[in-house]
């Protein structure tokens, strides 16, 4: 044990704000809120790397114990996030005396508002809350969302509240590219001016963290909470560019890093993991690097958010079991019937495509996708039982991209993405019926509802046939209506389909078909009619 | 120690015909040849059961320790693939004293004729055999190959020595499906006649092995080597039908046998270990049983040969280490552009599609491909640095398929297969040059040729236009030929390409395009002139 004689004092936070002041009443806590106990304490070293601190949470058998972390100005904090209502007690452990053995409750109440707790996997390859409110993961890319100044960040926020979004991928360190600012407002480690080189960007003491780069990063993730929007948060990138060196430090200090940031983050409902962006193209890490990185959220993660790790052009290896779904990039895969759910199927995991190129202007090949190309590419992973991700490089007159920052949001995808995620909403999350036999483009949803999507083949007429891996009985009746994914129109056709099982193909009874209006991207949503 | 009083005979099988005398003189193997030792005793038990008997086999400070067999009359044996050429000694270890301490050596001589040795991975997605030679899997697949008596399994063998293929895949126990016989002439356990059911064909004693059975498809696999054919043998799988119950045995009966068949096979170079047909339509055997039988293969075989797990509709974890490739079922992935790839990138592995439907006239969907489209589907796994299997369902007026036992071929695909082997024999293997950016349908050869594939779109011109992702220099010079893939005709064109690096793409320096004869199925094969 470490001694001090620092008199110790203690405050206590909590989330919900009614009940923040102090008082000797048993304090209440949402279930998936947050409780936080902070201590003061003058360290005798330093207290980043020197004063240990963890808490262990007890409801009747249940035990989670949880690391704390130093927050800077003699402050030490706890964060907890009860995932059962009832009373909670905890008590501390610390190599410093004055830290060690406290002890406390809680009553963790009922969620309120939008609170649906953390998103889980459900169904092998589709999402939920934990509350049970199926989630559908409508995300977007904004690498530098976090590092941009308050008046910008808030614009960033609101654009993102007024789109369909309900998932933002962003980077924790900065990054160094086109249409990036070399400045941003804070860092995450405490910078050491040399006599010697003044002028050295790259120069940090990576066993002191910078408090105020993480209180801004929480800021934002509860901002982003409140409005219902998930945090995939990227904790490592290639795009550094020798400006900070964080692409470059060691795995001590890689660990150091992720696990106090995991201190600091899993008490927060909304917090994905994201190991990296184009983690193959981090030179300096091998796969074992990743994998005990991987190793260190599974174990310091007592809550287990949604972990991933993105690709350049070689996929993880994503059957590792830390790893919740995968997250891919690549856009071959929803350009065309038939690719993604091969990797669905490969991986047996929910994949998420949260980057296949962005709807934009720019001359990158990466950054030029028509509206309507983007549009179909949301359609095609949804047909496949898998979800895609937005990202627009559209260059305004400011040269901002929504890509870097997610300020203005230029394209014409978005609210195609809307009338999308409306959609889906409204069916359920979609199963590809039979990936062997050419029905590539025909999907079930959970209530039996049958979707089939054209692509940009354009159609005038679709005759009812369907493989017989539908395995729905003879005599199965469905209401047609006709989307124009494009125009976002769903229009009743009046007309009814009644099934028999002919020759192996599920048919109309009277081979009915329907006329479609000679246009790209056109589905077909044929609603299970339950009773007549 | 087991005792018994029975006089022991030692006597010595070698491989090399020459040599097969009993003399005192230093015996000789070849290099992944086979050497056999046997010895007489009469158990006091079960042989198969209560008598273990395993031997070292050392060089140098190479150690291998293989495990012997019962082989019925009272033989007991144990065989040995030298893989280092000189000097082994051996010293055999058994519960039986007379079986115990048998010490001897043989020399280990170089390979002659067709010996290769067995078949290993290259460059991560292709293979090789152990000399440096290397191989391209053109397999087929006949079920019932083994269970076919002396004449029709000449035919059946001779008909495979005139084909393209290099690799069959066939089942050890029996299958019971259309066009099968239900009277294989061997079966691998020793039958129970019971009085309460003497027509019952599933009661076995399944603690005793038959061992002229596995004599049988012995003499089968050498057959094969001595044609340079790889057996690809199908350990398990779902067409028992409940005829014999061989797809139901208690998993402790699994493992017993799948021993014993390691036991006797190992040492044969030319073996690959499939365990399964369709593994996930074996309703008796969980995940857990599969990884315990893959498991049990690579601890007792010490010579690695390739091993697989051929899926139904759910892909096996191909991630398993002890798996050397990915033997896949789905035609789908091979009918258009850009799937192929997508498993081989998700397992970083060699993908071989054993099973892409076949060439046929049955009614079964899986039984009625043309010639062009199995080819085309060839062509589609060789564009994407993947392999193909072959199987054919064409009845004629025998009713005998050769996808059950091989014998006469009918279709109009191993004509075309047998021109594609020749070629990628000429080129090498094909790597794919760029998943991501449509350039689905170009390949790189080891020689640094680039091969394109049209498939079943009509092409009467090409401009030459590459990916940028080929990374040559410029002013890298080719010399065009144009292959009409199911004519089999390969034509110069007198064309040669200069290479330029234009807006990102690799173009001809004049801007050149080549005509083409308005087909289907072409290819058009690069050769790079490496000295002008």
């Amino acid at each position: 044990m470490r001694k001090s004689n620092k008199i110790v004092f203690i405050t206590v936070f909590l989330f919900v704000p009614a009940l923040s002041a102090m008082c000797k009443a048993l304090q209440k806590v949402e279930k998936w809120g947050r409780y936080e106990i902070s201590f003061n304490h003058i360290s005798n070293g330093n207290p980043f790397v020197d004063d240990t601190l963890t808490a262990i949470f007890i409801q009747n058998e249940k035990n989670i114990v949880v690391r704390g972390f130093y927050d800077g100005n003699g402050l030490y904090a706890l964060r907890f996030m009860p995932c059962e209502t009832g009373l909670w007690t905890y008590k501390t452990r610390s190599n410093v005396d004055e830290l060690n053995g406290i002890s406390g409750s809680f009553a963790c109440v009922d969620p309120s508002g939008n609170n649906h707790g953390p998103v889980r996997i459900r169904k092998q390859y589709h999402f939920t809350y934990a509350d049970g409110t199926h989630f559908y993961p409508f995300g977007t890319t904004c690498y530098s969302f976090l590092h941009q100044a308050d008046p910008q960040s808030e614009i960033a926020l609101n654009q993102l509240i007024n789109s369909p979004f309900n998932k933002i991928r962003f980077c924790v360190f900065p990054q160094s590219q086109d249409y990036t600012d070399f400045n941003p407002p804070y860092l995450p480690f405490a910078k050491i001016t040399t006599e010697k080189n003044p002028g050295d960007s790259t120069a940090w003491d990576y066993k002191t963290l910078n408090p105020v780069f993480f209180r801004n990063l929480e800021k934002r993730i509860d901002e982003l909470a409140a409005q219902g929007i998930e945090a995939d948060i990227i904790l490592f990138h290639p795009y550094d560019e020798g400006c900070w060196g964080f692409d470059k430090m060691s795995h001590e200090t890689d660990l150091f890093y992720l696990r106090y940031l995991v201190a600091r983050l899993a008490s927060f409902r909304n917090v994905w993991w994201s190991l990296a962006n184009e983690y193959d193209f981090l030179n300096a890490k091998s796969l074992t690097d990743w994998e005990y990185l991987i190793a260190a959220i599974a174990s310091d993660d007592p809550y287990k958010h949604l972990c991933s790790i993105h690709n350049g052009k070689r996929y993880y290896e994503n059957w590792n079991p830390n790893l919740s779904h995968a997250s891919i990039q690549n856009g071959a895969l929803v350009e065309d019937f038939g690719r993604a759910v091969i990797l669905r199927d490969a991986y047996h995991k929910p994949i998420i495509y949260d980057e296949v190129c962005y709807e934009g202007d720019i001359l990158r090949r990466w950054g030029n996708l028509s509206g309507e190309e983007l549009t179909h590419r949301f359609w095609q992973g949804m047909i496949a039982g898998t979800y895609v991700g937005h990202g627009e490089a559209i260059v305004g007159s400011d040269s901002v991209l929504h890509l870097i920052y997610g300020r203005e949001l230029r394209g014409q995808a978005p609210s195609r993405i809307q009338f999308l995620k409306n959609f889906i909403e409204k069916t359920g999350a979609l199963e590809p019926v039979d990936k062997f036999w050419k029905a590539y483009n025909v999907a079930v949803s959970e209530k039996g509802d049958v979707v089939v999507y054209f692509g940009a083949g354009k159609m005038s007429e679709w005759s009812f046939s369907l493989t017989r891996d539908l395995r729905v009985p003879d005599g199965t009746k469905y209401e047609v209506e006709v989307i124009d994914t494009w125009n976002m129109t769903i229009t009743p056709t009046m007309k009814t389909f009644v099934t028999v099982l002919k020759d192996g193909v599920i048919k109309d009874v009277e081979n009915k078909a329907i006329r479609l209006p000679n246009k790209k991207y056109l589905a077909i949503w044929m609603r299970k009619v339950t009773k007549i």
